[in-house]
């Protein structure tokens, strides 16, 4: 199962050592196991140079975390689409609060994904930028406060009026972009709360990847998510 | 007359030599001339290094071409909104095709523009870009095709569907964001046709800053403008 | 008397609020007084949209804190070296630590300045750099250690080795290119401490604009600089 | 042999549809022919995304296009060296003109490549920039002026005076800093010309990448470069 369902545990394994090359590929079999245990989907961000060594060696739906805005040519040095889609990857992260991009940019990624059947998940750091991601027609949209991100203090806990906010002005503008949300995400409770306010799945990092044990943390999170299958 | 009113005529000067320091000044007081004798509105944009200078000596609506996300403190190089806002500027262009920025700066830029009382502008480059804008809550936005720009061939003209469905997404996803149009456009027959298909303004420069009579130019374009009031 | 005379204080008034439009207009007065009763030369880093209002009404060198590596033409919202000559700046930094830019940029707008007769003092990080920015030839080159900017413990106190090695490598590479230093400078110890260490100057920039008593700082600074004339 | 030996042929495979994925292991097989029957070194600068595909089946010097400059951590949609490394490619492009990057990330990441062990090549768009960047020892530096590049017009042949000029000004600044020259070079002619003014290597990409007879252009290059062995 290489497919994108919901509800949806989106890891992003950053450029953390716990989260590249071997380290990367035992971190990914962790969450092909439970996603095998869970029927819950747990997908995995990974930098580009380790894309093709994660892809060959799970079953869970891949994501790059950044695509160029290029088309093949004389681009030196950026990442093109059509190369992920080779390397196995069914996704890609956009604009995340680590690699913000320019908005003509997020556009142009989300038609480029588009014509190669790329899943488009757009980072957004608030409800109105949420809303104008929205407009852009990507998959999903996940809003995370950036104060929030890597904190250890949930957004869901501490911020639950940005997911509502978030999850009333995607709906408006666009009801087909499926609402994430992350941040400071690092218990099941955090995610019950996030799938309670209207979201259907959650972007996390550190929660995960530099867990002393991700298996018992993904595996907790992913039943608590069964409940809104 | 500094306040911004409909059909909105807004003129880009950008780094032309025809626009910059003397001669801007020059072009401002021809902007003011159109402006006092058919009380349509024409606003001027201006390099940040000229603003003072313009926006001391004519009664025109002045708009900076740029500000950046900042606030007072540590940011050597970069332009401050209450500096902007100090030399007599009431607006500024964001994100214009020319300085295009990230999707969260845009974001800032208008937040930290409202709390100064500065109008917004922000430009897009196709429909689905100007409804994401639109979401960002701006007092415009003006779309102008990017192959256009500079070209001579107006977008009223080339792309009329572009200026529609802009309008129709814009409408629908935040009806008080007010749509412009720009690119290409040299005449008053473009002008005309911009503001028939909905939009209740245009952004231009070159058919004004770079004409041989820009008097003329402006004149006939709010001349035909005032159909629209 | 506007020319650079050596040794140098060159203070930069990012975007302070102490640093901004009026309170800019009165810090650069309080420059000027100095430098009149000294004869030691203090320039004044400026905001482009203050440059005007602060070179009209004193006679120090007024530096840009930043210019685009653009020629006249389609460039909205950048800044043209054209009109930071005509506010009466005669300067300008390039690749302040706040403002850093591409290498080609640097030696693009170096040789712009040059062109209009532009003094250009480029920032650097560390020797190393300093000695690349040698190469390109600019009028002179501050070094600056991030970690020290705005810190309070200044430069020739705490890596006065950072000074030596970094007017060592700009000699051998270019003894044309004048060394600066800067970051964390407060006093008048600071400054003779740099100039002792080989250096002809100093930029610094809230040791003296957010000082409760500027003209007293820079006085000091000014007069423990006569030793070095 | 994956060592770097002079005279060097550096194969750029940019992001031209044949140079990525399946086609780039049938061109890094070629290189690999041409280097094992000439003894010539030729190396491939490869996307990150197919660095481990290409580096784990060919015996020649594979190079990424571009790394960032970064250490591991929370660098989202970044390059990170360790990644690299761990790939099997044994150096880096930097600052190619499609990837132009800030001065003092040119530093950082020839920093971090050298305490991973990754070769650097740095590149340059004129002869002052090259003695820049020889201040900043790199392995080696490939100076490219920007409207050649691609043009099928040789620096060598053109602008031959650049290329002497870079050479004479690299080893006044740094002579243990190889030069090396590309833009427009398609032939063994070009080849032995950029030889003769004094590089030890060359950059290239369409003129291999792009030939309908990648094997037979490399051999004639490879066989003219033994005269400089």
């Amino acid at each position: 199962m290489t497919k994108i369902t919901y509800p949806l545990i989106l890891v992003n394994f950053k450029t953390y050592l716990k989260g590249t090359e071997k380290k990367a590929l035992e971190l990914a079999k962790i969450c092909e196991k439970v996603m095998n245990e869970t029927d819950i989907c747990i997908a995995a961000a990974i930098q580009a140079a380790d894309l093709r060594l994660i892809a060959e060696s799970v079953e869970i739906p891949i994501f790059s975390q950044h695509i160029d805005p290029i088309t093949p040519g004389s681009n030196t040095g950026h990442i093109l689409v059509e190369t992920i889609k080779e390397t196995g990857a069914i996704g890609t992260l956009i604009n995340h609060n680590e690699r913000k991009i320019k908005l003509v940019s997020i556009d142009k990624i989300i038609q480029l994904a588009k014509n190669y059947g790329l899943f488009t998940c757009v980072c957004a750091s608030n409800p109105r930028i949420a809303g104008a991601i929205a407009a852009l027609e990507p998959d999903c949209c996940a809003t995370e406060p950036p104060e929030l991100i890597g904190s250890g203090i949930s957004v869901s806990t501490a911020k639950p009026e940005v997911i509502t906010e978030t999850v009333d002005i995607m709906k408006k503008i666009n009801p087909n972009v499926v609402p994430l949300c992350g941040a400071g995400i690092t218990s099941s409770v955090d995610v019950e709360k996030a799938l309670e306010l209207g979201t259907r799945g959650i972007l996390l990092a550190s929660g995960v990847v530099k867990s002393s044990n991700p298996e018992k943390v993904l595996m907790e999170m992913a039943i608590i998510s069964k409940k809104f299958l």
